[in-house]
């Protein structure tokens, strides 16, 4: 608590998935603060962040679990959004502390922006300190041994589903091209590589740094397969960069 | 040690700044080596890499400090690079380990893509493992609180000094375009954001999470001023969060 006697509320990012690459503050902050919501998929089930709060051996007593539906359309899960924003305020403002946990960075693809935005603007007073996590991006480029940038290079990140058709433009001005989300439209995405002049060094990355981690350099072994929805895919031009990835993949 | 008698090569990202935002991951590698080769930069005798060393209380006498010209030319640098490489496979090819260490992600504009494509290519037996690190993208996002992608947004990372004549088409293209190293060009950069037929929102970000942290939105009052090396600027479209972001402004 503060010397104003209102807490904060955080949005802290764990990290792509392997407990370890959690950072020190991320991991300072779950130990102090009163309160951690979680977000929880109420269609598959599962809860990528509480797996991680297990693996830390944080305190049950003082997670929340927040169920969302995650569809297409986002209308239900606004209300939830809403009422737990509500909630946290209602703690902070009574001294305590409450933290949104989500996968990779908290402004990265996250269910936080959706707490951060309706907090912002219904309760303009509660004090927000965001902590940066290890995006999937950077986890998988490391797990797959893919640089990313040199000096003047660009990058780019694009949800799979609204940029193939960009593809070939993309691959000319960016260095790397990280698609996200490729699950749902991967044998498009497949196509559209085919389709392209040159060759270009892909690796897909599912799960990366979780038990069930994934990486597929012959990404045409998996055409038909049922993706994870945690998934990406690195398009890397350098063509030096291609021999060193390649010569890392026949150590 | 592994069973083979041979060590293994790390490379390691620092975070961006604050030794907090280190993952815990890192933190062990550093404690566990035999060595952390860091890089200083010559031309401002300054080095990122051993301020964090130092403030993590790493021991001295397994840092070696590794100098760098950083210039345009890196030929030089090239020599540099190659003995590096040398010296820590001669260390894990007797056992030892050894880590070079880099400002955020190893990846991401890093000192250690060079080690990378040296090692993998002249002494492809040594094992090596990427640990990845907090960006300064996300750090600088976080600190300002500006949403960086939601849902089907795409996001763009480009060095300003190649950038600009691009940018008006990127920011159309792209919801959040982070522009890299804009202290040689940030006159420009504000000619180019004022001839925009709409306004972005746009925040400075220099040396984030260290002591001389600096973010500022009205670029204007930057004009003329030297800047750091280490500074970006996050331009961002999206209206509703643009209201938020000048909400937390406020605060």
């Amino acid at each position: 608590m503060s010397e104003t006697g209102i807490g904060t509320f955080y949005g802290v990012g764990l990290g792509p998935g392997d407990p370890e690459l959690l950072t020190r503050k991320a991991m300072r902050i779950l130990s102090e603060v009163d309160w951690i919501f979680y977000p929880f998929e109420a269609r598959t089930g599962t809860s990528f962040s509480r797996r991680i709060l297990t693996a830390l051996a944080v305190p049950a007593a003082k997670c929340r679990q927040i169920s969302l539906g995650m569809a297409q359309d986002r209308g239900p899960d606004q209300y939830t959004y809403a009422t737990a924003a509500e909630a946290m305020a209602k703690e902070v403002r009574q001294g305590k502390s409450a933290a949104w946990v989500t996968q990779g960075d908290p402004l990265f693809y996250s269910t936080f922006i959706h707490l951060y935005l309706e907090m912002r603007r219904r309760f303009p007073d509660v004090p927000i300190t965001i902590v940066p996590g290890v995006t999937s991006p950077s986890a998988a480029a490391a797990a797959a041994g893919v640089p990313v940038s040199l000096l003047e290079e660009k990058v780019a990140v694009v949800p799979a589903v609204y940029g193939l058709d960009h593809l070939p433009t993309l691959l000319d001005d960016f260095a790397t091209v990280f698609l996200m989300k490729v699950n749902t439209v991967f044998d498009q995405v497949l196509e559209t590589l085919a389709a392209l002049p040159h060759r270009v060094h892909a690796v897909y990355a599912e799960r990366v740094g979780t038990p069930e981690e994934r990486l597929v350099t012959d990404l045409h072994t998996l055409r038909g397969q049922k993706l994870s929805y945690f998934s990406l895919i690195i398009l890397r031009q350098d063509k030096s960069i291609l021999a060193a990835a390649q010569q890392k993949e026949g150590v």
